[in-house]
């Protein structure tokens, strides 16, 4: 007899898909078993006008060749976005992505302030609209702490701004998951490895480059307070993979490149963990239900079945002269993918 | 005008040779400079007799081929050591060290439990006879609080010995300086990277492999407690440079050993921090005499000049097959040694 696992119309809330050889390598690896994904800007340039991100799209439904998989893109946030440009472009867009200045990978046009009053046009703007608001949210302060010492200011645009949605983009620590049920419209992502590891699995032995990630890893305390969040499927925490491919000689050969890749592991090792967890009858809210509700949003149907079986995890795959790396490289998952229906 | 400062007769009280021909490499990169060095055991297998002690300060004398410099020995501790052996040895070496199994490089025979009673046998010899204990202490908890973790066994050693010379080393954190004022018989050595160093520069911004260590560097209170009692040269505080070579392709393409390289730079290092810090009346005493004094030593003279000039560290320091790369590789120090004399 043959466990069975099925997952319906799994959603990715946070994916790097980057462009060129590295989308089309990336891209099917996501559209092959998600429905959609929410699309992350920070490309260089960013994803600030509305050709940038149509085209952008274009390139994406190209590389994916799928037509049963829906990118939803966002653009890169300006503090100058005016009031009629967010108007026009809002039905083409899930919603924009905020990045402090420098703060992560091609983020270095991201806002020099998270002042409120500094953001409030553009952010009234949204709000008037409807359109979301995912932040990554970091200071520049110690790497353990940045998390922590932004919470403040998710404070400040949650009471300034009551009627936008918020999202704080792949926490990490247990304050963040606090502060979810103080304000009604913040929402967050979290990804696969921040449920899985700590600094320790990073650092704590030696040195692993392919756990290296922004946020970073934090302490067994914050892990524990993301996993139980994850597996009750917290109504308000959406499954966001943050998949972020580099190629596999600047993740090895500087060990500079922050971000995992987990695109084609990310259904097996979530059933693998909720099933460890006894949690399973939550994983379909955790990875598609909850993301439908925060984003109205009604995808296309896919039903991946997952039997309990097996997996060894490529080393690398490759496409062209592009390589990148997946968490667990080499190792066994014990579930496997055994068809992807409508 | 040139602006000269004088070490006389450093003393690098906790040192990484390792053997063979890295030993070849590395040797000469201390002893040209320091008078005194205190030698880590843990080759593979450990120095754990007579015979493998004596065999290798042969080997280390002949790969310094320097009669100003002399390598102090020490052993790796055993639980099974007899009072007669460590009384036939103990005017041989300087002290023993011990590592909690597995904690470390090449430390997997270390002992398996810190339990007092258990290390009381070797502990009470090593009382008696008036041999010090140098102790890496860590626990195996999070990465972050495995020093912190390991206080109340120093605590206990302490006060179960109270006779017992015991040298905390490569201090990281604040709560191992504060130790230090609690109990007499308690002593540390700090590296210079755990002076300049937190985990943001290894992980904050890119990931730095030539930064990762073991213990790992801890947070901006911590660095900034070892900082000001390196400058004032707390008298029961060494410095032991844990300069630890590893092969280039170790560091960077897997990334995966932990150790930073410093012994060809330590000095003029340290001679930039403490000039920085208004603190350069300190450093002899940071950098030697507190050691003469803790391990009641008389070394060699040797008076290395150093003069207020740029100083381009070398990207690599090589021999044979063997390539290290300093911290500072390629980067610029203002202190350049000039001239070493009697």
């Amino acid at each position: 007899m043959q466990t069975i696992f099925e997952i319906d119309s799994a959603l990715d809330m946070h994916l790097h898909l980057r462009d060129g050889d590295m989308l089309k390598l990336v891209g099917p690896l996501t559209s092959e078993t998600f429905s959609g994904a929410l699309i992350m800007p920070n490309l260089v340039p960013p994803v600030t006008t509305k050709e940038a991100m149509l085209s952008y799209k274009q390139r994406i439904q190209e590389a994916c060749s799928e037509d049963k998989f829906t990118p939803h893109l966002t653009l890169f946030f300006q503090n100058n976005y005016s009031y009629e440009f967010l108007e026009d472009i809002k039905d083409e867009i899930i919603g924009i992505k905020l990045y402090p200045a420098g703060i992560t990978t091609n983020s270095e046009t991201g806002v020099a302030s998270m002042d409120v009053e500094v953001l409030r046009p553009t952010l009234e703007s949204m709000s008037k609209l409807g359109i979301p608001l995912c932040i990554h949210g970091e200071t520049n302060g110690f790497v353990m702490d940045r998390e922590k010492e932004f919470m403040p200011i998710y404070e400040s645009i949650a009471q300034a701004f009551p009627d936008l949605k918020i999202i704080m983009e792949h926490i990490t620590t247990k304050d963040a998951v606090e502060l979810l049920d103080k304000y009604d419209n913040l929402y967050a992502t979290v990804t696969l490895h921040h449920l899985l590891i700590t600094l320790d699995d990073m650092a704590g032995g030696m040195l692993k480059p392919h756990l290296f990630c922004k946020p970073i890893a934090k302490r067994p305390e914050d892990r524990d307070a993301l996993l139980n969040a994850a597996l009750k499927a917290h109504p308000k925490l959406m499954f966001g993979s943050d998949s972020a491919p580099h190629p596999k000689h600047k993740k090895e050969c500087c060990g500079c490149a922050a971000g995992v890749f987990t695109s084609p592991i990310a259904l097996q090792a979530l059933t693998q963990l909720f099933e460890e967890n006894d949690s399973l009858e939550n994983l379909n809210a955790f990875v598609s239900l909850n993301a439908r509700r925060i984003y109205n949003l009604n995808p296309v149907s896919k039903k991946v079945k997952l039997v309990k079986k097996d997996f060894i995890v490529p080393t690398t795959y490759n496409f062209k002269g592009e390589s990148v790396v997946p968490m667990y490289a080499g190792e066994v998952l014990n579930w496997t993918i055994q068809a992807i229906e409508d």
